[in-house]
């Protein structure tokens, strides 16, 4: 469909909902980097789920909020880290989205700054009542040389409502 | 000019170019991470140019799209690695645009993860009769101390139509 | 408030400011890198000042451009470097705004790249009389344990009229 054919209001809120899931999906990492566990739990739904491929998951917004209060959180926040996130590729449809971007979580070590962590990230946002938008289901695969990060990334165009694929 | 002086069409339009922009900036480091050669080609015209300061260039949509099947990508690839861009300084001017940002390879080695390739890069795209954007030339220079990478940062504010400059 | 009581107005406005915020926050590193010091300075108000917590303060629009021509600033450009930040998270409040990244500038060394710095940064800005956003204070902290850097970005959702805090 081409701008000419939609409405000013369908293009505004296309807009609107693009920016709005950049906050989402940039600030978890400041907000996490700065053990705001408000902040954090903010931007899940209640009962969303973080998953990452070499860790338990995280079931629900208290225990994603709760990270910020993990004695290995701390750990990294109190050496020097940084959860960065990559400006993602949104695809939205209708009341749903997905993000996708790279994370990677530089940390300072005993000879400097490196890489501790560097993943591929899958976000999947609805928009609630009040018109935000939270993240409902986020998948994390570290980019080691595993299949599933690769393959997680190929599927940036596949909107929300496209299958989670093979990896899931 | 001023947004007072712009029609509520041009506005909208001037926004929707910049977030489609970013689309294809970012897109096309996931795409190429995760294989997709559909993806890589789709983001680029059917005789775009793909230049990298320190490798032979890539002519056309089909020998861009083909970086996902060689043979130094796929071991990129399968020993890990993300082909991570950076928000984009991005300058408009009718159907043409260019984008200017930061490219950074971070792949692993036996060590952890390591710091591959850095570089500026900078992107011309054009809005096609279907109104997408796609790239029509890139130029990616190595940060590494030679004068080609700051050059071309440092022509972030030059439009689409300003010379390509003395590293041409 | 949302937005089906705001008008078009106000709409396309917020989202003007949030793109031009997103410019000014990203060109601010393409152009030191480019050391191109009338776009360092465009982005900056006249009085406009950059703290960084383990340096001296740079003071007025000329100081901030001048680190374009800083020794310490071009023996990284000719080592090689890049001063990336990451999407910001941006609140907007009338005239006012801030925007929170992370900054991390990766350099060459005589064994490859490595993160030289990783910092939480704070920018605040306003709008100018032609429109244009400008920055007006920005701070920065190193992530290196101390606590002034996650300090900061757990402020990540207090508005441009907030408190600077006991970092300050």
């Amino acid at each position: 469909m081409t701008s000419a054919t939609r409405s000013v209001e369908d293009r505004l809120l296309a807009l609107e909902d693009r920016q709005a899931i950049y906050q989402v999906v940039c600030g978890y990492g400041y907000s996490v980097d700065g053990c705001n566990a408000d902040s954090v739990g903010n931007f899940y739904v209640e009962d969303g789920v973080y998953e990452v491929g070499d860790m338990p998951a995280w079931v629900g917004r208290e225990a994603i909020a709760g990270i910020t209060r993990e004695a290995g959180h701390l750990k990294l926040v109190q050496a020097g880290c940084a959860h960065m996130s990559t400006l993602p590729f949104v695809v939205i449809d209708g009341d749903h989205a997905v993000a996708t971007c790279h994370t990677m979580v530089p940390m300072r070590g005993e000879k400097g700054f490196f890489i501790g962590r560097l993943s591929a990230s899958r976000i999947e946002l609805a928009r609630q009542a009040d018109g935000r938008w939270k993240i409902v289901y986020r998948q994390n695969f570290m980019l080691d040389g595993k299949p599933e990060g690769p393959a997680l990334l190929s599927r940036l165009r596949d909107g929300p409502n496209a299958e989670r694929g093979s990896w899931q």
